[in-house]
């Protein structure tokens, strides 16, 4: 057991939208990306996403609406729930989900990306 | 849904080792709670937990070994493993834990929070 400094992890890649894993607990991923620019609009059929921001701002558009979230501030975003993420500058993200989340949901994309690296 | 900005939801309240709700997803909680002396030895049987150090510092102490967890750092504690954290000064924290976790999980103290509240 041990401990994961989240500033160090983020330097191990330049990637964006490409999550990877940082630890696991109760069937579900504690993962890390970079976003930057725009994601793609998806929905997950039978998970809730966590997104708190480490750095940066991380936007993310609802078919009713946007959700700005700056530094230190998080959304959930429930199942079913369409949403496209983007950043207009890098920005960095924890994302809390089940194992199973593929982070393009519903939708297939170049985006996706089915087997998240733990690093 | 809206997005929840940590810095506020710290200060609305100063009770130390008493967690708060904010948030709900796939039968998880995201909890926060003000450290500051000692907690109580315990473990819980079924949950992993997850600590992310907001501000300050958060050591737990485990019975062989202890981890220190500063701004930006995390640590999941796995179910069945014995910690008792702690903090020299106020520290600030993230918890994400299954629904059903009791705070000092199988062991019965003046500290238990059986029904955190939604802040």
């Amino acid at each position: 057991m041990s401990k994961v400094n989240l500033k160090d992890k983020f330097q191990l890649f330049n990637a964006y939208w490409t999550p990877k894993i940082l630890g696991e607990l109760n069937n579900s991923y504690v993962k890390i990306f970079k976003a930057k620019g725009e994601f793609v609009w998806h929905s997950h059929e039978n998970e809730d996403e966590f997104f708190l921001v480490i750095k940066g701002q991380l936007n993310i558009k609802l078919r009713d609406g946007e959700i700005q979230l700056k530094e230190g501030e998080f959304a959930i975003i429930p199942k079913g729930v369409e949403h496209l993420p983007y950043a207009n500058e890098e920005a960095h993200i924890l994302l809390f989900e089940p194992k199973e989340v593929i982070n393009t949901g519903t939708t297939a994309s170049e985006k996706t990306v089915t087997n998240p690296e733990w690093i």
